[in-house]
């Protein structure tokens, strides 16, 4: 009987190159499939709630597959489990309905980006936080942060992501339009770190990374809040700043 | 001028083949000796308080060398990170008198492992604790621990170490002894783990593992902490339980 199966994964990223299946290269999605053939010998590409970056990591990523499997889905984490590296777990597996879809239903999705501030970086933690012990203006930070609230064209702080275009095209999908909503955007303090915690209806390509490489020029002093509004309306990724490292990047949780 | 130095050490030793210098294998002590030539030009071989095994990480290892660079002792730990990987940090680089080396010196070092109970193993802490989801009697495994504790031959918890042994007779020291106090050794409970501490004047080659390996013996039933005595009086190793996995171990201090 062909049930489709929603799991929650979460993974540590760093070993990764990023979720997309590409040939030669250590994938989530790739790694997963693999999984998935050698317990229920289907082929399948299972789909996650987005693309992760290289280097990203996942708290609880959502994927959907169809399967005809006879493995009952009490089992299915476990044993998934059993054929994955120690780097991802499967956290749950339930039938969805045959509509649901992990991108297309996809409502809300939150990320958190961790800065470390201390002057030497554990080196348990160098594959979980970007190292940046220098001066900042935190609260100029916290103000910019608070810029991107809204419903906005994030252009200025989207990668131009060909395959996505060509996928859309593929799919038969109108051209990308730049414009999400983000309904909570703020940094908060944890210990030595900083945490940018953002939660959005969607996030273009690069756009978290992006966002905080911006926000570090205003915690540096080199553009102010008032600036990353400037920067936002000008619908231009070159007014932006540079896109911050992708290991400090964790997709907390995805909601349907 | 010469310098004796000590510094302190904290690192990650997942990716790496144990501290001691190995041709073609990355190890602490190798990737250590070629920052120091990268900072210095000199040719040292830093000496460590012991060994750490592949796998092993460390809080606050403590490594030794002579030094006849002009580089300031407070610059010394932030240069020497420019040069390692990020799963290596010096904490700290401190002039130490002619007289002290990281090993001989030593007083008493402190290890931790690390045992993650719950059933699934978050992917961050892979690379951090052995993990055992199974029942474990708990309270057998406190009393097992405390048989340890005072002056003991440990050789039914020590790996053969015949480098030790060529090492010694190198050096035209006595032929090793297994004799070893430890002042310490108890499990406490931190959330969803099982952590085994262990202060003592010194550790045989394997010694923490082998020990927490017989540990978890009496923990599944097979043997009581009564046996655990047995054991050790009977220095032997082939007595004790399995070696239990590198990655869970942390040297935590060492005391001079």
């Amino acid at each position: 009987m062909q049930r489709n199966l929603r799991l929650t994964l979460s993974y540590d990223g760093f070993d990764f190159h990023g979720w997309q299946v590409q040939p030669g290269q250590p994938t989530i999605q790739g790694t997963l499939a693999e999984a998935i053939l050698r317990l229920t010998h289907e082929q399948v590409l299972p789909q996650g709630s987005g693309r992760t970056d290289a280097g990203v990591h996942a708290l609880a990523q959502v994927a959907s597959f169809v399967t005809e499997s006879n493995v009952p889905t009490e089992n299915f984490a476990k044993a998934l489990n059993g054929f994955l590296p120690a780097a991802i777990r499967v956290l749950k597996a339930e039938v969805a309905l045959p509509e649901f879809h992990a991108r297309h239903s996809a409502k809300a999705k939150t990320y958190e980006y961790r800065i470390f501030r201390g002057e030497v970086l554990p080196p348990f933690l160098h594959r979980y936080v970007c190292h940046h012990p220098y001066p900042l203006f935190e609260e100029a930070m916290a103000e910019a942060a608070m810029v991107v609230v809204g419903e906005h064209d994030f252009t200025s702080f989207a990668a131009v992501d060909p395959e996505r275009t060509a996928r859309m095209a593929a799919e038969g999908e109108d051209l990308p339009h730049n414009v999400r909503t983000v309904f909570s955007s703020g940094f908060e303090r944890r210990g030595e770190e900083m945490v940018y915690r953002v939660r959005g209806n969607g996030f273009l390509h690069h756009m978290v990374r992006n966002l905080v490489g911006t926000f570090l020029l205003v915690g540096k002093g080199t553009i102010t809040a008032k600036d990353v509004a400037v920067i936002l309306a000008a619908k231009n990724r070159t007014a932006a700043g540079a896109t911050a490292p992708g290991n400090g990047l964790f997709l907390v949780s995805v909601e349907y």
